[in-house]
């Protein structure tokens, strides 16, 4: 046991013996997330069922100094919420209420516990629509997606977590319960912290309650499938796109080798002899749809595409979605360690971006199956590799840092929806420059002067 | 003077003798902004042209912990941008200059004193769009519409100045110059600084640059207005709006004071014999303009519209547009000193709200028009009163708190969209509540320990 017996009991007393898990089986379970090679047992995990139960276990860990990981599902890719030593993981996956929906006011009220596919089908349930769509939304759970301020498919026309998120219920890292935010379209009465604790990453707050925003269901959807003998003319016709101003709600690619992954995995009919594929998506009004579903087929077979797929139903469509959201999951097969990246940048400088982290690949020996969000300019390589080969992972950290020195040299960002966590937190200062970081060390050291919440993530 | 010779000689030689105003004549015409009822003559006033000047003029307040207040066209409506007593007021409208459209990434690059107008119209030169439109917006400018998070029109479909900025650069308190955000549509690398810097009403930092996000032109719009003998129909009608699934760009009311205020100024041949008036406005695809334009229309006749006008062209809807935005202007002919609020509910309440004001006022023998963003829920109750009336002055401090104390019942807030400045701050507390206000004062402590940014202003 890493703490006094005193800390734990108290803890057992709060919530319930059977809420605390102590067993170095039950601790493995939760020594990691959705990270590649990272591993780290806890002292303890606890489900919390309660906000008074987040107060309590907050006052006890401020008073005893004890470090405290939020979690949900643990889908993280940037070891967000993998375990401190000896720290109470707090799970508050038994939270997962859905407390209410106001059609009157478009929202939502929910539990952090609650996965992002209840809450898209508890919208849907009412006509209703709940965009951002992180690739792990069967699983994750929207406190995650708020601390991690998720991405997804939809990014581009909708937004990402923090467009969505109306208000919160956040307990201090004293115990203290804070609510930001409300039902109100416009609200500016003083700083919104609502907007500093979305995507800080658990280290400002426990979020226990979420106001989610939700919007009318568009009323048709097209999906058009388009490959190309070269990533050029993939990139150009998202250029085009976005110059006829359209805004598909999805613009994917998937490279060579995670075409044929996808297609080995998921078997939907994607041709395999190309090198970029890309799916689009266009949601709205009837006419709207078809008017730029055509559009966008003439750009992409302006631009070279060998084939233009356009899907006959619903059910191809999500088919073909579906294939892509597997992209992660088929190139795991390929490679016992799989890292998948996320460096961002501006949208024109995708393809600079796309041919670099190709040169890098094959500098360093490295295989690479890159895919994302075209739209966005997020751009997902994903190393096939082996952690066990030290000689691989020390090359594939060094073509890391070259990839993440071309983002920022190209304006971007090194990290477009994943986060900070422990895997990019040495690449935080040179991102953000001294100010950048002094400020949010200021801003931290206030609210959480113990430095209680996911100490040594982001930064410290 | 109110400062050592010493300090405004530095001064002079950092922005040019020129450049700093020290007579009282000079002064007077910054001692106010656009809220009633406030004035106060500042040290002097420096404008400065660039970011450096900017760095320069905050070290020497900070060593010499001067107060600086931070204005553009002052036009703000809470006191944010009144001088502190003894301050350096420091105006940014000279650095005016639009640096960059990037039409590839959809985004606007420009210095804190262009004005709103200019960014809305070099985005349509480019046949772009930029949301946001505050009611002063041909004169206020981005930077102040950023430190105040400004509204307008649009909120309700395009959201609000937040959801515009991608990147801003500001000086820290202490002429450290700060990029927080970029290109990136996405971006979750640290705490969001930016979305603290908005709204936080120039107590954090000074903006010296921002970074603005454009979307595509809606290619088609209708506009209506509906009459109504009974403000209650009016609610139902955008109740009913809201449940067929329709956003509009706009939903505004008058209540029949200021229809006949409005009228009155602007002649537009609106109908005097109504108790509330809405103006609509779908914007999109012109298949789905005319069906929302249809489907509203009916709406508002079955919920008993005398009267449902629809634009015939450009023109008149410009013409109806306009009338609805010269609301205050119309109400500030009728009375010396015109008190605009902008308490704020959400959606649902905004019936109810609309008779508490009316029966507050009738309660305090105040005369009040009131109009505003019905979709919102962010209404303007606008007392026409007189400063010298001091019996009257102190009837309209306690018809505000019986308005913002039922606002906050409602679930609502004190401010939709001006800001809470000098005029809300005492209303400030037991609206964010105990464990908010804390926070906010560590934030702004941690940022600005010498507390030489606006102080006195929205919370100290």
């Amino acid at each position: 046991m890493p703490y006094g017996t005193d800390t734990l009991t108290q803890l057992q007393e709060i919530l319930g013996a059977q809420n605390v898990l102590t067993t170095r089986e039950d601790l493995i379970a939760y020594s990691f997330d959705g990270t590649a090679a990272m591993q780290q047992l806890p002292g303890c995990v606890a489900f919390a069922q309660t906000t008074e139960q987040v107060v309590q276990v907050l006052r006890l860990a401020n008073a005893t100094k004890t470090p405290v990981v939020t979690r949900g599902s643990g889908t993280g890719l940037s070891g967000g919420s993998l375990p401190c030593p000896d720290c109470i993981v707090l799970c508050l996956v038994k939270m997962n209420r859905i407390l209410e929906v106001d059609r009157a006011n478009l929202t939502l009220l929910v539990e952090p516990g609650v996965t992002t596919l209840a809450i898209a089908d508890a919208a849907a349930g009412e006509g209703l629509f709940y965009p951002p769509d992180p690739g792990s939304m069967k699983i994750s759970t929207i406190g995650g997606n708020v601390a991690e301020n998720s991405g997804g498919l939809r990014g581009l026309k909708y937004g990402i977590t923090r467009n969505y998120v109306m208000g919160l219920e956040v307990v201090l890292p004293d115990g203290e319960v804070c609510w930001t935010g409300n039902k109100c379209v416009k609200d500016v009465a003083g700083y919104s912290l609502r907007d500093l604790f979305i995507g800080s990453e658990g280290t400002l707050g426990v979020i226990t309650r979420v106001l989610l925003r939700l919007i009318p269901k568009p009323a048709a959807k097209k999906t058009l499938v388009a490959t190309y003998a070269d990533m050029g003319q993939a990139a150009q016709t998202v250029s085009d796109i976005i110059a006829a101003q359209i805004i598909p709600c999805t613009l994917e690619f998937l490279d060579r080798t995670t075409i044929h992954c996808v297609e080995d995995f998921a078997k939907v009919g994607l041709p395999l002899d190309c090198e970029a594929l890309l799916l689009m998506e266009t949601d709205g009004h009837p006419a709207a749809v078809a008017e730029e579903a055509a559009k966008m087929e003439e750009l992409a077979r302006k631009n070279g595409a060998r084939e233009v797929r356009v899907a006959r139903d619903d059910t191809e469509a999500t088919k073909l979605a579906t294939a892509r959201r597997s992209a992660f999951s088929a190139l795991a097969r390929l490679a016992p360690t799989t890292i998948l990246e996320d460096a961002t940048v501006p949208r024109s400088e995708l393809a600079t971006m796309i041919r670099f982290v190709d040169t890098v690949a094959k500098k360093y020996q490295l295989r690479v199956g890159t895919f994302g969000h075209m739209g966005d300019g997020n751009l997902h390589p994903t190393f096939l590799t082996d952690e066990r080969n030290k000689d691989e992972m020390h090359r594939v950290e060094e073509a890391f840092k070259e990839i993440f020195a071309e983002a920022i040299r190209l304006g971007g960002t090194i990290t477009g929806e994943h986060g900070i966590g422990l895997a990019k937190k040495s690449f935080l200062p040179k991102f953000a420059g001294d100010a950048q970081m002094r400020v949010m060390r200021a801003l931290r050291r206030a609210l959480d002067p113990n430095g209680i919440l996911n100490p040594g993530k982001m930064f410290d």
